[in-house]
């Protein structure tokens, strides 16, 4: 770690501020044109404060790319549509049965089930079209978004995030394999945050190699951060994660921790850390913020 | 009504094979791919023989817009993908609660709901995966495709599809103004019928006059469809109609026989029928199949 600088805050820093308000005033434009409480329940999980990693993942990947932030803007808005629609399904009762999302009453808790599913299906087709309609009046070319889009289907459909969350949450879809946990994590944490850099760097018409590289950083950060996750579940506190500690335990889950023991985990969390740093070092040789964040990752603690 | 000729079947003759022979070939192409408990459940509720109305109105729209329905099958697919995605949440407990679909057990009742969730969540983005990809490889103009795909995300998400779901299953978003129950219709059941049509227009280059008729005809088309629903709902047979009867009495649900009584609901069904036919009739001076659809709609029995 490179001292008190801390990598994920400093991105944060650059574009938090920018995606936040474009996500306010998406909601606020859909006011009078979607059902009101419909939008109130997708607003509440949409406006709650997350860290808002993926799309300033994605944006940075874009700049890096020769896209502005601005142009990126869409892709960016869809990701953390995406992400807060998994969070909304991961939270029901038939899923992880969670109460408490970033400290507050989770979706369900506050608007039924019936609606944070909806909020979530909505969330999800919202993304689509937000992407598609908001990356084009941008002037990305077609085929660019195209791809970009195409890209960010197949990471978050049943061969990415609900193929994840089937193995995570189907008792029956569950394998005894010590590897199980890879696959997991594979297809509910990293497809999503690989594809925040991956479309970053695809409506910036980026090359087959360095689409290869973003490709095989995100992945790595991805895994990364599922362990760190896992360990955080089971080391921390409510107050800290903002979330109820030791479900994992609790549900049985087959986690990292429980795979590997606390040791292990700890172990493989640096070495996909360093296998995130490497796969972008040969395009930033004198060092980029992206590196910084890979390599701090596995000793995040929140 | 002209004697004994069925216009839905007659359409249904022309494409319903081809359809089923797609949707079974896209579901065999992903054996390995999704986890597969996930595929079992996605395939169950998308290959039950249903009437595949929405997929054939895309390829006829297509057709009589010039472009083959081989080409524009992924639109079609992803259209019966998107509407089993509905009907699976549709019938979830926490909506309308129904055990029986198409005289099978609902996805929830074989699968649990948490399988049956993710299986419509998949099937959804896979419905804009799948036509995003295919359609551009079909030679579909980037353009056209993003054009249909976006008016597609449109039908779908909160403003139509979704938006309907929440007015129908939400009490606190509900109205006790007489007109509601055709917002409801609008947005939950004629918002997909005219995408039905709207994108095969769309994906066939077809100039804004054109794709305003085919708009107004599937917004027609769809009302009638739900109005006919609600009554053969009120008066049909489980026999008959292969889902619980009654179900929309016993949860005091607002329909269009509830809301103008049997008699007022076939008058308007016959009022819907008619502004359908006449939104396609100066396209088509001899006459075509999808005008004869639209005046037999508010006579069917099943």
């Amino acid at each position: 770690m490179s001292g008190s600088f801390d990598a994920v805050s400093t991105l944060n820093g650059i574009y938090a501020d920018k995606i936040e308000a474009s996500l306010r005033a998406l909601c606020e434009s859909k006011r009078g044109v979607i059902p009101p409480r419909l939008l109130k329940s997708m607003s509440y999980s949409l406006l709650d404060g997350g860290k808002r990693l993926r799309p300033a993942l994605c944006l940075a990947a874009a700049e890096r790319n020769g896209v502005r932030a601005e142009r990126a803007m869409p892709m960016a808005g869809a990701l953390e549509f995406l992400h807060t629609a998994s969070l909304i399904h991961d939270d029901l009762p038939c899923m992880d049965n969670d109460d408490l999302r970033r400290g507050r009453p989770t979706n369900h808790k506050v608007f039924g089930e019936c609606l944070a599913i909806l909020a979530g299906f909505s969330l999800m087709i919202w993304a689509f079209e937000h992407a598609l309609s908001g990356l084009v009046s941008n002037g990305i070319p077609y085929e660019a978004a195209f791809r970009a889009v195409s890209f960010l289907c197949e990471a978050t459909g049943p061969e990415g995030l609900c193929g994840g969350q089937t193995l995570d949450t189907d008792r029956e879809s569950q394998s005894a394999d010590r590897d199980f946990v890879y696959e997991i994590a594979e297809k509910k944490t990293a497809s999503l945050i690989r594809a925040s850099v991956v479309t970053g760097a695809l409506l910036a018409g980026a090359s087959d190699e360095i689409v290869r590289r973003y490709s095989e950083y995100g992945e790595h950060v991805g895994i990364a951060f599922q362990i760190v996750d896992d360990i955080l579940d089971a080391t921390g506190t409510a107050e800290k994660l903002g979330k109820t500690p030791r479900k994992d335990e609790a549900q049985d889950k087959r986690t990292f921790v429980s795979a590997y023991g606390l040791d292990g985990a700890k172990q493989r969390a640096e070495r996909e850390s360093a296998r995130a740093a490497e796969a972008l070092s040969p395009l930033f040789p004198g060092g980029d913020l992206l590196i910084t964040l890979a390599e701090q990752l596995a000793h995040r603690s929140r």
